[in-house]
């Protein structure tokens, strides 16, 4: 995954969630806010709306660790090179692994709705344990390079990991909007962050790289994530102004589309 | 902001708004206790009261921004100096960026109020937001100074983020008097040290500033941060033994204030 | 217990805890879900269940214990060799603390279901203490090892502070059986990888260790570690469904052993 | 205090207050759970408690400030010897800052009980923020000692915290006995380690400290801890069981007391 597109397309998987968990988040607050009596409809929507969002996570999660594994470059699901007695491509399953983790959170997303004995906010528990697991492997990505990139890894790390946190006390709180919305603009801090990486790292002008050893970078990237999490933030509050907004007509759209079945 | 002026204004913003919330947070306590009758009213004169607060705290991040961008020796809104190659003035940009972050609390605690859509304790979470930044930027601030200079922003970023956790945990308790109070003495300790660290570094003597590298020194400023902090606990436990023995009083001003309609 | 047995009986006794736990957390939860008239007796029954739980625990830590002091290079309750000077098997004292700790969930587990003035939820906060026990001495185990050494026990320390705080979290929220699940797959992780341990220190084809100076090898035992946890979290899970699956079947046995005072 | 005594002092202090908080937690939760009847009558009477405790708590901090100060090598309340141009005995000052925090404590154990505006549990708040600034100056305690010196503190540093986070849950979750045993437990740890460290460090019998650098004398050390907790959890529970067997007798006693007017 060492090129722009290897990190773009996680950080383009998390800008969409990011965009679609806040959509539906505010929707739903916004439907047990005004309208408790078409209430148990529209929830039957959610709980299609969930499967399908569960069955789109597993898709994304097989196509990144194929990918990862079947790119020119990767292992091709080999694990050690026995004939020169190295590992094979460590950093290829390290991505592998935590699409992997994604992936289950999108099984158990899709399950818990069609099984009814499972416990509830068991896919919150599963969303935090895959983003600690996220954390743990990106703590332990960065062996010997150098310290631009340890840097914005380690960035990286501290969002993973705060996002982790958010996530499990959704799991302990339950039902609270504004933690909800507080993770999805830290999923979009991510997201952009991994775009942010990608034009660090691998500039796409073909030019070289940042000088890695500058500490002047170091305080301007601590600055630009700020920037960046400021941005996620004004996003997620636009989105919630919009749908909060337009909540009367969405609401009329949704009970119609609950009529014809979607 | 490297000068005796820079590190005294954010000093004073904290200790004003560390007693204004003491008294307010003391004053609803109170209100809420004796007076259930004319609650109702009260209560519209604190969110006119809050209004008022959101834009203070509004027009004091602005003057803060400006001021960091436009003094003399300031970036001027250039990021950076293509001819030299180099960041312009990047701690500037850090400092501006802080007081972006609390500008964002004022606009919702403004808003909030006044949109009714607003998901509630909000403004505890931006605020809580704000100071976890501010700790974040403290701590990426520091790369090769002095080991005083080091230490005394350490501390800065220890009570930063402690009072992060603590504006975090307000937000999840709601309404819970002896952790806003708590909350409040951390901000009052926050702007004193801001004061002790404009005097250590330049001190407006103008004599030489204290001796960088002794151990005494850091093993003095360890001591004498507990003292500002029993300072602020002692101030805080005075304002609210006034405010409670005042409370008769204030509120009969407080009633009066309503009929003439402030 | 610097040997392969060493870490070999601690992994399973962890992996069998992990495996009983869940059944019997699953097994709890379902019966509180589906039959609530029989309720009452099953509780009784799952009183008489933990008793002897408690009882096989102390047993098992008796056994670590004595086995460590005695066996051949045990110190033999010797602590200071006087004439020699210095500390006799200080890391067989560590095991035999551990075990210790353990043992106390053992006789606390057995002993407030028979005196009934026992605070609640005593032994949840036991077992919390004996795992931060565990993880505190295993952080103060590798003093002056090599590099491989080192990470696979901070591994095992990591992942034993994780299930401490687990625990404790399960002692303040009490009876939420997705926590409860998050835990039992903490203790089946913590088994298998004191077994990956053993396979790596000292493997028991007798062939060499794992080269300990090798980056690679770190990075990819992070990964294993995620793997291991994969698979704690896919057993639990099996077990849920197979225990979900067969509890009429399950809980009438139950019933049919009440009866003949089981 | 680089003494036997200096450290004998506090470590029987917090002994004494451990013991002291056990005896009355536990006969608090027993009167509460047995003799409801006459609950408001033995509620007065522990409420005389609390302010004789509160009392008690002040004079032990007064008595150890003006030790600190007035004792023949102590600093006589002078911190800064302009003539040598140093820091007067600052060790000392870090000490008295210590007991003055806990002196906040009985004054406010004494006052909320007076006053009946106080917040409540905000005794509990004073004692963990007594606790963490104890902690605080222990971690900035021990520039430039030795190792096995280093390490003992560092220890002391680690249960002091954990109390202080005890305390703070216990200030969250009110009347929860166990976290109340909890943390009596932990306070009787700080006690003995405090005893622990004087043995350690100036051994009364004169002869030589131990090998400040010998690294199993730090593995031993850990060791030692662990036992000093499962001591100190032995005997919490030892006390919980006398008083909760005596209880019927103790409580008639207490009724005694109270129609005497004690």
């Amino acid at each position: 995954m060492g090129s722009f597109r290897g990190h773009a397309i996680p950080g383009t998987f998390f800008i969409t969630m990011g965009i679609w968990w806040t959509i539906k988040c505010t929707l739903k607050y916004a439907c047990k806010k005004h309208k408790r009596t078409s209430y148990l409809g529209s929830k039957a929507l959610f709980h299609r709306i969930e499967i399908v969002e569960g069955i789109v996570i597993i898709c994304m999660a097989l196509f990144g660790m194929l990918a990862e594994q079947f790119v020119d470059e990767g292992p091709h699901l080999a694990l050690y090179n026995y004939k020169e007695g190295q590992w094979v491509q460590l950093l290829s399953w390290h991505h592998s692994t935590m699409y992997f983790f994604f992936g289950l959170v999108g099984v158990v997303n899709a399950l818990r709705l069609i099984i009814s004995s499972f416990p509830i906010s068991l896919n919150k528990l599963l969303l935090s344990n895959a983003l600690f697991v996220e954390a743990f492997i990106l703590y332990n990505h960065t062996h010997g390079r150098e310290m631009l990139d340890i840097y914005v890894h380690q960035l990286l790390f501290l969002v993973v990991f705060v996002t982790g946190l958010i996530a499990f006390l959704e799991f302990l709180l339950r039902n609270n909007v504004t933690v909800e919305l507080l993770r999805t603009s830290f999923i979009l801090l991510q997201g952009s962050w991994f775009w942010q990486i990608s034009f660090i790292l691998y500039p796409p002008s073909g030019g070289p790289g940042w000088d890695s050893v500058d500490h002047d970078n170091i305080m301007f990237l601590s600055l630009c994530f700020c920037w960046h999490y400021a941005l996620s933030l004004i996003i997620v509050g636009v989105i919630y102004a919009f749908v909060t907004c337009f909540e009367p007509i969405s609401s009329g759209h949704l009970c119609m589309c609950q009529y014809v079945g979607l």
